[in-house]
């Protein structure tokens, strides 16, 4: 049981956070601050938050626990202003969909209480954002993977474990390395990958003509082309790395897909699709058996 | 009202036809044919069908509709077999995802008997197959695309148009050139890009334990990986030109925004990804706003 929740970044996924602490009853207070004044209000009036905060060092000063919920870019700058609101008993974590770079930034900005920090990526969200979407539920059978590095105080990263488990989540712990390789593999590139198709459609002469026949198979396969664009540019811009070796091997595939179509190989064309669609038949979310 | 469909290939897309045209009250008596006859059977046991016959010949004996539900590469075959079961009387369609391969089969196999076949596309599917999953509502609220070209009988598109409209569907007519662009761009692609996807995720070291990380963005754009790999092998092959074509305007976007991240641009590529988010979430079905 928390005293204070300081949420820096009221939007889906920290307003969700805080709604999932309120209702399992692991915090009394909660305090939030986001860079819009009117995000922070509404907020407030949503019951999502119960103090607006005027800034960052407010809403953590006398928090517990600490909660960095903003894209991935602006991380360094939210370290930075509440570092003097973070003592030896606070837990901060943050819920990028990247690690490493995350990491540096709160090296960088939270300094000599960089050992508060405990890495997390919650793999949870919508493919629409902002406070009015927050859901006490978002987290519940989903996987949170906690990242811990050397410094990383051992007692935070405990707390850090009980408080996703008490909100019904799943805990994983990695290297920022691999948890950077492995999201960039089945979260990163098939992003950048839908972003891609529906611009190359909209570039088409008769792009909004063939949108009228797109049916349901579209329709999945592009949900997560309408995610939030600066949360997106910041894990592509950080990961970029990892997503253009992933992007390669997908070209490469994507070329012996090719290959096999215009040579007319049809045994071989259906012996590679059978493989591609037998893999993904077994496939079942790691997080959540249920939810398939 | 029909009188007897006589249907070839009783799999998921031929089943459901034929059970919502009987729960239309559309027809009388359904005489079905799969090339297995323990498909047949099956169809027969689970109330598809009322009679297994044991040739596509006798299928179509006597039957005032005809709906060839095959993969669109056994097509000829399937149109040669019913041309001496077909009277100037009959409605042939098909339900290919490709129509110029399937009219030229369907030239080819009819011959004098051609101007009886009205060539459809229902866009409406499951990543399932078999008529075990076959469903009386799979077409409501679907659009289907009639292809008729100069020979088609008109008063045949008429009749089409009757039973596809009176099974809930809602139907367009296109050109069989412009249909194929169309759905390269929207179905056939995207069905590539996620084959070639799973693929490559498959062919790294560490794809396996990848995959554990994978969560709801992943599991809806890769639903389609999971299509039933005959029916993909003849969509690929017959539609080859234009899913090409449409994949190579898909790689030049891919190395746009490959080019953005690399140069580190954080607000073209934001504006790059806004672009498409907004495209996306405007975007409703055209057959069917209410299913998103």
């Amino acid at each position: 049981m928390f005293d204070q929740l300081g949420l820096i970044g009221c939007g889906l996924i920290g307003g969700s956070f805080a709604l999932a602490l309120k209702k399992a009853g692991l915090v009394k207070r909660v305090v939030g601050y986001s860079k819009s004044p009117s995000t922070t209000e509404r907020a407030r009036q949503l019951g999502v938050i119960d103090i607006a905060a005027p800034s960052a060092l407010t809403a953590v000063s006398g928090a517990d626990i600490v909660l960095i919920a903003v894209p991935v870019g602006a991380s360094e700058a939210a370290f930075k202003a509440i570092r003097h609101g973070i003592s030896g008993q606070t837990l901060v974590m943050d819920v990028g969909s990247t690690k490493l770079d995350v990491i540096e930034a709160a090296r960088s900005g939270l300094q000599d209480q960089f050992a508060a920090f405990v890495p997390a990526h919650p793999i949870a969200g919508k493919e629409v954002s902002g406070v009015e979407h927050a859901d006490a539920t978002l987290f519940s059978g989903r996987r949170v993977i906690v990242t811990p590095v050397k410094a990383t105080l051992r007692s935070n990263v405990q707390r850090a474990t009980r408080v996703w488990t008490g909100i019904g989540a799943k805990v994983s712990t990695m290297t920022p390395e691999a948890h950077d390789s492995a999201l960039a593999a089945v979260s990163h590139l098939p992003h950048l990958l839908a972003f891609a198709f529906i611009q190359s459609l909209g570039s088409h002469e008769n792009g909004e003509q063939f949108l009228e026949f797109a049916g349901p198979g579209f329709r999945d396969f592009t949900r997560i082309a309408a995610s939030d664009p600066a949360v997106w540019r910041d894990i592509l811009l950080a990961n970029r790395t990892q997503v253009s070796a992933h992007s390669q091997a997908f070209r490469r595939s994507l070329s012996e897909f090719e290959a096999l179509m215009a040579s007319g190989d049809g045994q071989r064309l259906e012996e590679a699709i059978a493989k591609a669609s037998g893999s993904r038949s077994q496939w079942r979310p790691g997080s959540d058996p249920s939810s398939d």
